[in-house]
């Protein structure tokens, strides 16, 4: 049975629209689906990157393209009280540690109250109301979310993601296929059915020389 | 008239499929176009920015998005001898300055020859013969890239475009509208057809504040 992996975090509104489409698309192609919270900035801190939202110009158009894509798709985007917010109690909420047999709720609840409602994804209460108006223990939750080791879990799910090939979310792999970003889902569906347009000449792509290099590359 | 202004480097594979693709978006919605050749790599050190194929795995993960993108669409893809490349006599060679009334043309004729057929676009020679087979007087226009005033204007016109909110390649405005990337290109038919999906609440999005900073942020 085909399987995806589907890594993200509550920070990107990305994230958010590949959430709201990966369960189909695994159900319409009969993939298991593993879901990985991680911390993007951690990954942007690994590559010494900045975030969409962190460079001006950047983040307005960023704002707009995400904003385009809801109206067109219908899909609810109030965008979460602040941004960037602190993330890690949200995520860590999501971790089966955490939530159980309810991760997916957990990030629906989350998700919907944040990028679809407006509520501050930064804030624990915020997290604890949004988990238990889903009808989940919101607060014994949220108290379980300052466990040292529960800590220790992002963190490890984090620095695995990044050396299995993640550099942004959200990230799907399908087998050993890295995808990122919402708009390569098609590719994710094509992949589940086998049918994956990668050519055999990648390789030889891949193994062309530099022919200069800047300063700070880390190639 | 509407006007699409089009910002790229021949560093980027995603800006050659955008390049194979806008003149026909202008043509059938009655837009006037202009070619900006600016230096990807001054905008990524403006920024503080690693590009795609500075970074290990995302090169992989870029070199297989585009591989899939050219199967599917049958657009060449031989992909050039060396990347990255320095593309300053490339870029400087499309500068109307240089190519006149011809610039299209030599976009043209660089583009086939280096992602299209896997010429070497940092060797000033690829860049004459491939200017040449095209019709043009390759060796005097890469002559002309070694004037000081040539070299200038493509200083001038990248700054000029990080300016104007250019984050990354390929760039188009539409008016003051931004749009970035080959995989925004609906976008930027819809503004032209003055059907931009963008609903009002975005200016509601941009000014909602931080909750969380990370040093280095532009923001």
């Amino acid at each position: 049975m085909a399987h995806v992996d589907f890594y993200f975090d509550f920070i990107s509104p990305y994230a958010y629209f590949a959430w709201c489409q990966i369960r189909d698309i695994c159900r319409r192609n009969d993939a298991t689906l593993t879901v990985h919270p991680i911390l993007f900035a951690a990954v942007l801190e690994h590559f010494g990157q900045l975030g969409p939202a962190e460079i001006p110009a950047k983040r307005v158009a960023t704002f707009k393209d995400i904003a385009r894509f809801a109206a067109l798709k219908g899909i609810p985007l109030e965008g979460p009280a602040t941004h960037p917010f602190n993330p890690l109690t949200a995520l860590r909420s999501c971790q089966v540690s955490v939530a159980g047999d309810r991760q997916h709720d957990a990030i629906d609840a989350i998700y919907l109250a944040g990028w679809g409602n407006g509520a501050d994804l930064g804030d624990p209460k915020a997290i604890e109301a949004a988990l238990s108006q889903m009808g989940m223990e919101g607060q014994e939750m949220v108290a379980k979310t300052r466990d040292p080791a529960i800590k220790a879990e992002l963190f490890e799910a984090t620095k695995a993601a990044i050396e299995r090939g993640v550099f942004g979310v959200p990230t799907m792999f399908v087998g050993d296929e890295v995808f990122w970003g919402n708009d390569r889902l098609h590719y994710v569906e094509l992949a589940l059915q086998g049918r994956d347009p990668l050519p055999p000449n990648v390789d030889s792509f891949l193994s062309r020389p530099a022919g200069a290099t800047r300063p700070g590359s880390k190639r």
